[in-house]
C-alpha cells in the first residue's frame, strides 16, 4: 500500500479539496504525491522557489506556480472566478500571506481582491477604501506587527472577518505571536482567527460560509 | 461628560450589539451602564451569580438572567427565535461556555440547540449525531483539554465551523492553551477560533454570517 | 540602623518624589515607612482598601486615601495644580489604573483628566474626542484586552504617548501580556510603554517630560 | 582515561543498548565512540546525511546507514526480527521520525511496520486501516500539527499507546510544542508520550515493554 | 436527551471503565452523572473533600471515598486484587497523586504498592529498595521540582516506567512545568510520561499494558 | 491602484516622516516604494549590507547608506543639525541599535552622541560619564543581557529615560526578552520601553517630546 | 515501612542537614515527620503561620517558630553563632525571604547580618553600605522586581555572590521570572543564582563554602 | 573618546580580569579590542573558528587559541597551574562548555580536570568516579537534556556545586531551558547554576571562592 493516501473525497465532505503543504516534503515525496494525483486537482502551498526549481521538468510543466505566494495549482485552471472575499493587508510584508489566501480562492474558484497597505498607524488610508472594503459579504484581514488592524476593521464593518496573523515583525513580534495574540483577545466582537500565516486556512474558512450559503461552485467545473 | 459611553450604534455598523463584560467591573459600575442604557438593549456576559447577587434589586428585576451561562439579558426578551447554529460540546465541563454562545445567540434572535457530551476518546458518540449535526448551516465548537474534537469535526462536515477553546483542564491544559493550540495548530482546512472561553464571540461571527447571508433579523425586532 | 532607608533625596536627583509600592507589605511595615517619613510627603500606591483600613487610626487620619486608584498622599495636599497630561482610557475595567496615574500625577502638581471609554472596537467614539486630545502635551493611554487603541492613538497625535498596558481581559489576555505586547509590537513609531498596570510609572515619564522641558514644579510647593 | 564511557552494561541493566545521538557532536567524537565499541553493537541516531559524508570511509563501511531515518547500525545486522508493534503516522511529514522508531526496533530485533497517512482530517483513512492496527499489542503514533490523531487513536485501541509529538507544522506548531500537548493534555485516558521527534525513545518503551512481558529477545542474538 | 452520554462501552474498546474528572463540575452535574450509571461502575477522581460533603447523603453513602487521594468507586468495590505495578515516589508531597494512581488501579482490579520518600538529593534510599522496585514488572513513577528520579531510576530498571510529574514545587517549578520538562528531555531512553498530576492516566497506561500482555483480569470480575 | 500606499502626512501629523523597514521585503518592493516616493525625503530601517547590495545602481546612487546602522536616507541630507538626545550604550555589541537611533535622529534634524560602553559591570565607567549624560535633556539608553543598566541610569538623571533592549545575549538572554524584561520591572520610576532592537522607535519617542515642547524642527528644512 | 524516610545522613555526607518544606504537608505530615526526628534537629522552613497555628500544642511547644521568615528550629538551639555571610536586599517586600536564608545560616551555626532597603533606584544608598558588605566572605543578595541590583553588586565585591530573587512585583515581574532572569543574564561575571524566594537553598550554597574552606562548623555542637 | 572602554580594574575589584565575549562582534571589533589592550592579558569567549579566521595574522599570532572551547588567551600564558575546581560532564556534546570553563580557569591560573560522560542514565559511571569527585574543594557540573545529573551528584558531595546547563538537546530540551530548570528546581540543598552554555560564569565563581578563601592567585603573576 502506497504511504501517501490523498483524501480525494474531502472536496465532496467538506467542500475543500485536498491541498498539499509542501514544507517539510522532499521533492521525490512532492513527484510522488502528483503522480498518485493523475488529472485530479490538487493545490500546492508553500511551495519555495528552490524547492519547486529542484522538481523535475515534467512535474513543473504541470503545474501552475506562482512564486509570490508560494502556491502551485495541479490539474484544475483558475478561469471563470466568481466575486469573492475581499483581502485587506496591513503591509507590504505581509503581501505574501494575502496572496496566498487569493490563490487559494482563486483555485476554489473565486476572485479576491487585494486591498494593501492600509496598517492602523495612517487610519486615513483604510478610512479612504472603507466603502470598498464594506462591499465585500467576507472580508479576510492579513496582517503583522500587533495586528491592530483586526480590531479597528472588525468594528467597521458587518461582514464576517477572518484574521490571519503574519509573523512579520521582529522583537517582541518575532514569528507572529504578537499579531495572533491581537486577533484573539480583540475588544471587536465577532473577529475569528486561524493560525499564523495560514493565508491558505483563511481562504477554506471564506470557502466553507461562500458554499453553505448558496454562492456555492460546482467542484472542478469553473470553466 | 460620562464615563460611560456605550456604542448604541454598534449594531447597526457590524449588525452585533454593545454587550458589557462584567468580570472587572463593580456592581456601581454596572448599575451605572444598566441606567444609561435606559430601554435599549444590552448583553450582559460574565455576570457571576455573587455580582448578580450584589445588584440592587431594581436592578436585577430588570434583567433576565441565566446562572448556568453567567449572562443577562437587559431590555430586549428573547422570543420568537429562528433556527440558529448548532453548537456542539465535548465535555459535561464546557457546557458553560457553550450555554454562554446559546443565551447570545438568543438575545440576538436565533435558537441553538446544544450537542453535549460528544468528545473524541469515545468517537461513536460524535458518530451517532453526525447527521444531525450535518443539519446545521453554522457549527460551533466547545472543548476544553486538547481540543481534538475541532479537529475532527472540522472533517467531517461542510458548514463553516468556530472553535472555543475552553479553560477546562489541568496541567499543561490549564487555563485553555492546550486547547487554543489545538484549533489554531489543526490539521484541518477551514477551522476558525475565537479566544479562550470565548462563548459570546463565537455567537457574534455566527450572527455576522447568518445576518450578511440572508437570514438576517431586523435588529431589536423579534417579536 | 533601621530597615528602612527611603530615598528622601529623590526628587531632587530624578524630579519624582519617593512612592511606596503597599502590594505585598504588611501593616507594620507600611506604618513603620510613615513614622520614618514624619512630615516629609510620601505617596502610597497599591494600598487596596483592606490593607487601608488594617492601618491604625493615627495612620488613616494622616493619609489623603482614594479607594478606586488605590492611592494615599502622606504629608502633601493636592492643591493648585497645573493643567497636565490627558489620560486616554479603553474600557470601564481600565478606569483604576487611570485614576492611579492621575493620582500620582496630582501628587506631583499637575492635573490631569480621563477621557474614558474611547476603545476601537466604536472607532467614533475615539474621534469624537481626538481635538480635545490633541490638546495635550503629553498623552498617557490605558488600555487591556490587545491594546490595539495605542496604536491607533499614536498614529492620529503628534504628542509623546505613553502606554499603560492592563491586566484587564481573560483567555490569551490574562494578566495583561497581550495588551502589553500590542504596544511593544505596536506599528505606529514612537510610542513607548511601561509594565503592565503601571499607572504610576506612566505618570512619573510624564513628570520627567514636564519637569525637564520648562513646566517644571517646585518639589513640594505648589500651594 | 578517555573521554567515551560508553554504557556496555545498559542493555544487560535496562534491555536497552547503548545508543549515541549524533547531533552536536563531531565527526572526529564519533569515530572515536565507534573505535571504542569494537565489535560491539551500537545504534546511532540523528546522523545527517551530511555528517555521516563526513565520516572516514572506513566508519561509512562499517555502518549500515539509512539517509530516511539518519540512523546507524554498527555491529549488528538487523536480520530475524520477530513481528512487533504497529506504527501509526499522521502525514507524510512525520515520516522520518516513524521511520527513526521502525529502525530502533528492528535494532532491537522487532519488525514494525508503518501506517501512513492516515491524520484526523480524513478519518475513513484511519477507520479503514483500524482492523490492521487493532492486531497490534503496541501502538507508536507519530503526528504533528495539533496531534489530534494521539486521543482518537487511543480511544479506538486497547493496546498500550505511546505518542511522538514531531515538530512538523508552522506558527503556534513550530517546534513540536502543540503536539506535544496534544498528546499531554489528551482526553482519552491511557495515553503516554516521549519528548518531541523522539521515535528512538517511543521504540524504546516498546521494547521495556515487549521484553518484561514474554516477547523478550536474547540480546544480540536475533540470528 | 440527555446532556450526559457516559461512554459505557469504553472498558470493552479500551481496557478501562469511564471516570469521571470531578474538578470543575457542580455538585448537581456529578449527582446527575451518578444517577444515569444505575448500578454500573464509574470511578471519580479530583473529587475534593468539600465536593464530596456538598454531595446528597445518598450519593455520598453509594461511593466508596478517600481523601488523601481524592477519589471515589461507586457500583465495583475494589476487592481481590492482584498484585499490580509499583508507585515510587519522591516525596511526602507528592503522595496525594501516587494515591490517585493507587486507587485507580485498585478500581481495575490491581493491588500497587507505594515506595514512598526516595528521592535522589538522598541516594541511598532509593538504592536501598532498588530490589524491591526490580520485582514490579511496570513501574510508576511520581515527582514534582525537577523530576531527577525519573531518569535515574529508568536507568536502573527494565521495566516499563511510567512519570508522572507532580505540582509540587515553587518558583520555576511551580505548576508542575519542571518536572514534566524532566521527564520529557531524560536522558533515559524508554521513559514515558503523562500530563502532570495525572495519576489516574499513569494507571490507565499500566492497565493497557497488564491486561494486552495476559495478566488480564475480566472487567466488574474481581470478586 | 499601487500596492504601496506610502503615508506622505504622516510628518505633518504625528512629527515622524514614514519609514520604511527593509528586513522582509524584496529588492523589487524597496525599488518601488523608492520609485513612487521621487523627492520626498524617506528614512529606510534594516536595510542588511546584503540587501543594500542587491538594489540597482541608481537605486543605491540616491541613497545615503551606512551600514553600521544598517539604515538609509533617501531625499534629505542629515546636515545642519541640532544638539539633540544622549544615548548611553551598554557594550560594543549593542552599538548596532545605538547608530539607529543616531541616524534615525540625524534624518529627523538632531545630532545625538553616543555613550559607548558603560555597563554597570563596572560601575565607575557610568559614574566617570555621568555630568555628561546629564546633560542631556533626553537620554536613550541602549542594552541587552539583563539591561540592569536601565533601573541605574534612570535613578542617577531626571531627563525621560527611553530604553532599548537588544538582542544580545545567549541562553536566557537570547533575543532579548531578558532586556526587554529588565526594563519593564524596573524598581526605578518613569523609565519607559520600547520593542526589542527599536532603536528607530527610540529616536521617534526622543522626536515627539523634542518638537512638542518647543525644540521643533521644520520638517525638512534642516539646510 | 513509614511513609516518611528523613535523611538522617544528609549533614554528613554534604554538610548540610535535612530540612523540611512545609508547603503542601498537612499538619499530620508534618507532625508524623516531627516524631520520627525524635532529638535530632530538624529545620521546617515555609511553616505558614495558619499552618504554624494548626500544629498541636506539644508540636508547636517543640518548636522555635519565626513567623517573619516562616521557619522553625526543632531540636537545636541557634545560639554560639560565627559571623557568617552578608546578606543583601533590596527591597521591604524582599525581607521575608532575606530573613529565610538567615535563620538557615542560624540554624546551621553562623550569623548573617541583613542590609536592607538598598535598591539601584537610590544608588547612594548602596554605595554607602559598600566598605560594610566588603567585609563578608560570602554574600547574599535578595531582590524582586528586574533584580539589577545583583549585577550592580557583583561588579562591586570580589566575594561569591549568590542571588535569591523573589516573587516581589507585579506585570512582568509576576512570579519572580524577571528578577530570576536579571541575575541569570547578568553581564556581571561569577554571579551564581538559586530558584525564586529559596533563601534555604542560598543559606546553603554559603554553607557548603565556609565548610570546605575551613570555617567548617562541628554539626549540632555550636555551643 | 574610544567607543571602547576595558574595565581594566576589574581584576582588582572582582578577582577576575576583563574578558571579552566575542559572539556579535565584528572581526574590527574584536582588533581594536586586543588593540587597545597592548601588553594587558584578556580573555577572548565563544570566539568561533570562523571568526578567529577571519582576523588579520597579527592578531591571530598574539593569541593563544583553543578552537574546541572557542577561547582565546591573550597577554598571559597559562602556566604554573595550581590545582583547581573539578569539572564533571554529563554527555560528550557537553565538553565544549566544559572545556570553556577548564580554560578559564586556566587563565586564571587553576588547573581543572574534567569528568566526563558520567550521566546519571548509567549511574555507575559516575559511582566509579565518586571518590576522585569528592577530593575537588570546588565542583562545576556541566550538563544538558534535563540535567538530572545536578540534583544526583549535590546529593552526593559536601562542595560548592555550581550548575552550567547546556543547549544540548532537542525537543524540550532546545535551547537549554530545560536542563536550567533542572538546576534552579533541584530537590538538592545548596546547588547554584549560571546562565546557559555560561562556562565562563561557572569559572569565575570558583575563582570568586578560591581567591576569597585562601588559595588566591596574584593575579598576572603565575610563573
Amino acid at each position: 500500500m502506497s504511504e501517501f493516501e490523498i483524501d480525494w473525497a474531502r472536496e465532496r465532505r467538506t467542500g475543500i479539496a485536498e491541498a498539499v503543504l509542501c514544507d517539510g516534503k522532499s521533492a521525490a515525496q512532492i513527484e510522488a504525491i502528483l503522480a498518485s494525483a493523475g488529472e485530479r486537482p490538487l493545490l500546492l502551498t508553500r511551495l519555495r522557489p528552490e524547492a519547486h526549481a529542484s522538481l523535475s521538468d515534467k512535474a513543473r510543466h504541470d503545474l501552475d506556480y506562482d512564486p509570490s505566494s508560494a502556491t502551485a495549482f495541479h490539474g484544475r485552471p483558475a478561469t471563470g472566478l466568481l466575486p469573492g472575499p475581499g483581502i485587506v493587508c496591513a503591509g507590504t510584508s505581509d503581501l505574501a500571506i494575502a496572496r496566498e489566501a487569493a490563490r487559494s480562492l482563486a483555485f476554489a474558484g473565486w476572485q479576491a481582491p487585494i486591498i494593501a497597505d492600509v496598517g492602523v498607524a495612517g487610519l486615513w488610508r483604510l478610512m479612504a477604501r472603507l466603502d470598498e472594503i464594506r462591499g465585500f459579504s467576507v472580508v479576510i484581514v492579513v496582517a503583522g506587527m500587533e495586528g491592530a488592524l483586526f480590531s479597528v476593521l472588525s468594528g467597521l464593518v458587518d461582514a464576517p472577518v477572518i484574521a490571519v496573523p503574519t509573523s512579520i515583525g521582529y522583537g517582541v513580534a518575532t514569528g507572529g505571536r504578537a499579531a495572533l495574540t491581537g486577533a484573539l483577545a480583540s475588544c471587536a466582537p465577532g473577529l475569528v482567527t486561524v493560525n499564523i500565516d495560514n493565508g491558505f486556512g483563511a481562504a477554506c474558512a471564506a470557502v466553507r460560509i461562500l458554499k453553505k450559503f448558496g454562492e456555492a461552485r460546482d467542484p472542478g467545473a469553473h470553466p
